[in-house]
This record gives C-alpha cells, structure tokens and sequence, in this order.
C-alpha cells in the first residue's frame, strides 16, 4: 500500500483511505483541514471529502436525511400530520449515499494513488444508527458490504472528548443546525460510546486522537498518529 | 384475516395488502383506480398508495431516485462530469422510502382495518434491481426485511403483457417520462421475466393477469381474483 508521491513509480499507484470519525464538536472538520494541508505540503495528492455527501446526488440524499426542506413540494403527497424518520429509512439513505460516494469518487481517487481524507464513514454509521438508534450491527454491516463493495478505511481517526463540549462547541459556531444537532445529550452520549466500543474491537485501524486540548496539539497528535502509518505502510 | 367492512366486530379488525405489479405500460395503476372504487361500493375502506412514494419524504426520495431535478442546486457539490446512479444507491433509495411508507401509511391502515392497494411493492424491486440490473436476490431480501419489518402482501396482481405492447401504451399517455422509460427494451424483457420468475415461485400469492384485452375484460379477471380472495380470507 503505497500513496503518490510525485517520485512514485507508476504501476505501484494504490492510494490510502483515512476516515476522520467523532461526536458533533469534536473538531474533526477543522482537523481535515489541516492534515491535508500537512499532507500536500509533504507532496501528496490529496482528495478532501465527506460522508454523507461527496457527490451531487450524495449530497442531494445527505438534504433529504438531515431534513433540509426541499424548494417545491413534492406532487403527490398523502399527507401526514407529522413524518419521523424511521432509523431503518436514515440507515437506509446514508448507504445510498455512500455508494455513490464510493463509486464515483472514493474508489477512482484511490486507484489514481491519492490519499483519501473523509469526515465521517461507516464507523459513525454504526455509532449512530447502530449504537445510538439500535439498529442491529451486523444488518448495519451487510448493508455497508452492500454499498461500498468491500472498500473500507486504512486508517480511521477517532475524535474524542466529553459530549457537553463538543455541543456547546457546536453551538458557538455558525455551523449548519441539522435535525442531529438537536437530539438529546443521551443520544450523542450513546454514540461517543459506540465510538469508544469500536475503537477497542479494532485498535489498529482506529486511533483515538485526545479531542480536548487547542486546535494546535491536537494538529501535532494527528500528523504524529499519520506519519507513523505512513512509515509503516510504505516499508510494508 | 378480515377487511373492516361497516358490519364488522371491533377486536376483529385487520387489513388486507394488495400490490399490483407489472412492467411500464401494463395498465395497473389504471386497474388500481377501478378495483379501489368497486371494492369501496362493496363496502370496504381502501387506502390507495404507490412505491417508490406514497409519504412525503417517500416521494422526496422517489424525486431524487427518478433524478427529477432539484430545484436549488446543493451546496457542497464536488463537481462531477457525469454521475451515472449505481445499483446498489437505487436499490437503498428504494429501501430508505418504503421504510417510510410501510411505518406511516400501510402499518397503520392495516392495524385499522382496510384494505391497502399499493401500486408496485417488493416484487417491484426483485424485478428491477434483482432481475434486471442483476443486484443479489438474497442481499434484496435481508435489505426488505429490514425495510419493511416483515410486512408481506397477502395478495399481489401481475399485470402481464409483452414489452412492446407495454411501452407503446406508455408512449401514448402523457406520463411523466422517467429515467426508467428511457431504458432499452433488453432492460424491459429482463424486469418482464423476473416477474414472472417471481408468480412461478409464489403462485399462491402472485396472481398473473392477462394485461392484452381491454380494461373492461381485465377488471373483470381482477375483480374475480380478488373477490376468491376475499371469500377465502373471510373464511379462514
């Protein structure tokens, strides 16, 4: 497994998937920042994207899943006084999402030898539709085989800090409030458990990165965590 | 298992779910409207619906499935020159809406009692995303029982007639044309075969009807299936 890098020779060109995963707050958007910088400036192609979304018909599903009210009423409409989503419907739209995304343009990114850098992938599926709602993990994982035809990450940073700060760091930016954002504090409770539950079944892919101190340190965890990978994944 | 007609015993009441199924042009959902009004006359409550649809967030999702465009373009597009749908994304848009239909509008009817005539249900998709575009049938199945929680149709009509005949009839209304119209004729004979694939596995539920004659002589064959049907259901 080896990324681009300009002095590659061709034909050994297979790229590396790093997912970016963490509660609401935890600063994995501006960290993907900065990795990629980082990683450009050592001379890597880099392909910034994220879950769900990534394509435009992703991003499309990602407005019906969030609850972004669409611009013109649909035609036929048996009206109903209040429409939850079911956890199974969300489930459901994350992984057609994702199979684009992955189609289109995780999987050709990788082939052409890029590092791939994407906030969020099936780990928070399972953390929140999975752990959080109780949709049933290995369902959870059938459909993901189903969707991204068995592309999984190589590297998987895991964001992590007390909830209450993640929320209220939530709030003090402008950021986009979605339907997520105003679920309980139990329900973003129970995903950063699943989160941790994930990491202990598989430590070697997922790596928890301390989300509490400033931007800085945790920048300089990050990149420590990724250039050990890297050194690794280049010798093997 | 009992329709609620107006002489009916409370405690007593459970629906019945019809689902009509065919290839494009096969005069069902005309034959919906007409077997909805006589089983009105004869004095049951009918709940008429359709899939991909039949919710508003269902019908959102049909919107984005049959890439009716969206009004106001997305965000956070990465451009893409051409973003062909997968498989595997149609078949998990087709899963996420009928989660919806089948919690808000076919589990409720039938816990009240009517009778739910849907046009095109699971058969649909085995036909399409199975038979057609070649997606696993098992995968299909573990994806529809997640999605529907295990409700099944008691009964479902087969609109059989050749592909020809089918799309020159749709040709000839003023439908709205989708993506699916505009698929080869190949495509067509595959969705026909899987159908009848399907009534060959299950002749107890799948009732193939004659969709060549007229829509007199056809409502006439579906009022006797279903009428059999009835009889038997009452009695059992």
């Amino acid at each position: 497994m080896m990324p681009s890098k300009t002095t590659q020779t061709p034909g050994r060109r297979r790229g590396i998937f790093i997912t970016l995963e963490g509660i609401e707050g935890s600063g994995k958007t501006t960290q993907l920042a900065r990795l990629s910088k980082f990683l450009r400036e050592e001379g890597y192609r880099v392909v910034e994207t994220r879950e769900p979304g990534g394509t435009p018909l992703a991003e499309r599903i990602r407005g019906v899943m969030l609850n972004i009210p669409p611009a013109t009423p649909s035609e036929h409409l048996i009206r109903h006084p209040a429409e939850p989503i079911t956890s199974e419907c969300e489930a459901a739209l994350v992984f057609a999402a994702r199979a684009q995304h992955v189609t289109h343009v995780i999987q050709p990114a990788l082939q052409d030898g890029a590092i791939v850098l994407c906030d969020r992938f099936f780990d928070s599926t399972l953390a929140y539709q999975g752990y959080a709602r109780g949709v049933n993990l290995r369902t959870l994982s059938i459909l993901n085989r189903f969707a991204t035809r068995g592309v999984t990450p190589h590297l998987t940073l895991l964001f992590d800090l007390p909830v209450e700060r993640g929320l209220a760091r939530r709030r003090r930016h402008d950021a986009e409030q979605n339907r997520l954002d105003r679920e309980t504090r139990q329900f973003h409770t129970r995903v950063r458990k699943g989160f941790l539950a994930l990491a202990a079944k598989e430590p070697r892919r997922l790596k928890v990165i301390d989300a509490k101190p400033d931007p800085d340190r945790i920048a300089a965890d990050v990149m420590a965590v990724v250039n050990t990978f890297l050194r690794k994944a280049r010798t093997s």
